[in-house]
């Protein structure tokens, strides 16, 4: 079967195309590269030295005899490319990350707002009216986020998607149903998948297209089975302020013996996965795909759940660095509690969890002091501010 | 205070553009003339025979001694633009129709369906976006439309905006809140209405924007006491499948002998509001702003509900015209039942709704009778086809 992964190139889709060409795929990555061309707006590059893509799939085909086809396209703005794409190589599934996907970045400024609603509204759109034009019927895989849900406005454990609710009108009249979990994003990225979820939600209904949205934790770690086979395979590993994921970013403070930099009180709960499970759970998708005419399937792809301050105080205990609370540039909740489902790849599809231990942290910790000679200490902290009334506390605090 | 009107060269816009220039605003249009472009695109004129933007701009300032100034900009790329306008004319309110609005058109092809996305989202998000970084603070006010609601899926009266909601997850955990009505969306159009309605409810939160969202019903009729002024100042009537709505187009079809062609059973039944409405509610709604910092104030702006097929009857009973039943090219249910609240409107704000009655329907069909040469019968069918379900049985019922 050919799989296009949309965004292919990136720090999901790299791993993720490896692992699906390595289960016998036929793999095509579609991409523009533009997280690369981020890197180089943001003047910052990846911890680790990636190779270039020629090269990196190049090397792949070598060691592994596939055939990975690599496609440089803009999602945004080439749909006739995409349809020929379609009707060309027939694939069975498309697995969707082409979109801008940090929070931080996505609240930078006027610009990258709107860039990441241009890009992410656009990408996923010209790929749900691709699907119908072409009249295949690839089931589609998205990359969601647990940021739809939000973290602190019900206290119910998060749902996979989907809720009972009682509605009540102020006639008193009532309606039971099921509703999509009312949406709270955090930032324009959040909201992105908040309006994805809006349009796979109508071409389900309407044109009765097989898509199934995965909405996923926070990812950790950076090797997998694929990626450790040659140097040339490597990862992806944001460290900086803007792309760097949590748990990553501490490790690679810790190996410059900068200190752990807690926004706000670190109260801040999330669900995590390692980026070993993410490939495991776009597999297990693709080889589950909702029926034609069901409704959207919606899973979290999350295997556990922790406060940034636990994770900062794991890394301390492991490497010795000291913890420093800085304002919370984001405008979110203090602190929140958080639990969520994840049954559905946990129990229903046998997911063996890769669970956050010593081990693996160790791993990264050494990935960090190997390449720590990359890593410019003045793109560690986020640079980007939520709102005015964030500025304005956070220049107040520089002030004084 | 200066107001601007994005979109206000289209069917809602003039007439609301007229409206508060005459209570004495200082109006700016800003307008790509994308309708008109349309126009020429699809092969068909206004029923009416508008005056270019220029003319009828300038024949009102003449007639009333107002000032309104026309800006042709594209407000989905012209970005920079539009923060300039703001910057220099601090507007105290932004009145939104700047969207694509036929149902039919967002669904005609892969192409309409695109641009109808493009346009509205990034329409949408430019204001908003332009809004922060002006650090101005002028009050939203956007045109939604009941369809974000959908018409049969919980059998509640629909409230306004939001509802009372208990919600319960599978293990048994209950939350009580207060929620945006699940919406429903019958096609690309209506759903970015709900689109903009997740934009909105972000920059609420984060920015504390102040934002007005009217969810419209069909609007009927095409003059108000501004636009019969003066010929040049007339507004534009589509009688036309793609931008027609129903009551006007049935009139315009009855002015030529044509048969009153209803999709379906006509069991379809949906909320509408007299132009006339229309602009006094955007008054209103500009003279009460939510507050800093409060929700998005979401108001139903329809005063009266009927099915398809009383419109037809009414019509038919008028002029002696034919009713025709044709296969509905939307997918959507048959029939529905529909109540809908509209207090803030008509109690709280003391609209004095203009109901349909024999007057202004005749008013209607004699503007249809004057300019009946102008039609042209081709154009009368929608060729919107909503799926590939309803296209088979469409041709299966052309081949029979």
């Amino acid at each position: 079967m050919n799989i296009f992964i949309l965004g292919g190139d990136g720090f999901c889709g790299w791993p993720t195309t490896l692992h699906l060409s390595k289960l016998g795929y036929n793999v095509h990555i579609l991409d523009n590269l533009s997280r690369r061309k981020i890197d180089t707006e943001l003047g910052v590059s990846s911890l680790t030295p990636i190779a270039s893509i020629e090269q990196r799939v190049e090397a792949w085909n070598q060691i592994s005899g596939a055939n990975i086809i690599f496609h440089q396209i803009d999602l945004a703005t080439e749909y006739e490319r995409l349809l020929g794409l379609l009707l060309t190589h027939k694939p069975g599934a498309i697995v969707h990350f082409a979109e801008q996907r940090a929070a931080p970045y996505s609240m930078k400024n006027s610009a990258t707002k709107r860039y990441t609603i241009f890009n992410n509204t656009n990408v996923t759109h010209n790929v749900l009216c691709a699907m119908v034009e072409s009249k295949l019927e690839p089931h589609l895989v998205h990359l969601g986020t647990m940021g739809v849900y939000g973290y602190s406005s019900t206290g119910l454990t998060l749902p996979e998607g989907y809720l009972h609710a009682e509605l009540k009108n102020i006639h008193g009249e009532i309606s039971d149903c099921e509703i999509l979990y009312p949406t709270s994003p955090g930032s324009i990225y959040h909201m992105t998948k908040c309006l994805d979820q809006e349009m796979f939600k109508f071409y389900a209904k309407n044109d009765h297209l097989r898509i199934t949205d995965l909405h996923q934790g926070i990812v950790w770690g950076t090797m997998t089975d694929e990626v450790m086979l040659d140097e040339r395979l490597i990862n992806r590993f944001d460290y900086d302020g803007d792309y760097g994921t949590v748990l990553n970013r501490f490790l690679s403070q810790a190996a410059i013996g900068y200190p752990l930099t807690v926004h706000g009180t670190g109260g801040q709960t999330r669900a995590f996965i390692h980026i070993r499970d993410t490939v495991r759970c776009i597999a297990l998708a693709i080889k589950n795909p909702p029926n034609k005419g069901e409704r959207v399937k919606i899973f979290n792809q999350q295997t556990e759940i922790y406060s940034v301050i636990e994770l900062a105080e794991l890394v301390a205990e492991l490497t010795g660095s000291e913890i420093q609370y800085i304002e919370n540039p984001r405008y979110e909740a203090k602190e929140n509690s958080l639990k969520a489902d994840n049954e559905n790849f946990l129990y229903h599809l046998k997911l063996e969890p890769t669970l956050l231990g010593d081990k693996l942290i160790q791993e990264i910790y050494e990935c960090s002091v190997k390449y720590k000679d990359r890593i410019d200490p003045k793109h560690i902290l986020c640079q980007s501010i939520w709102n005015e009334e964030r500025k304005q506390v956070i220049e107040k605090g520089l002030r004084e």
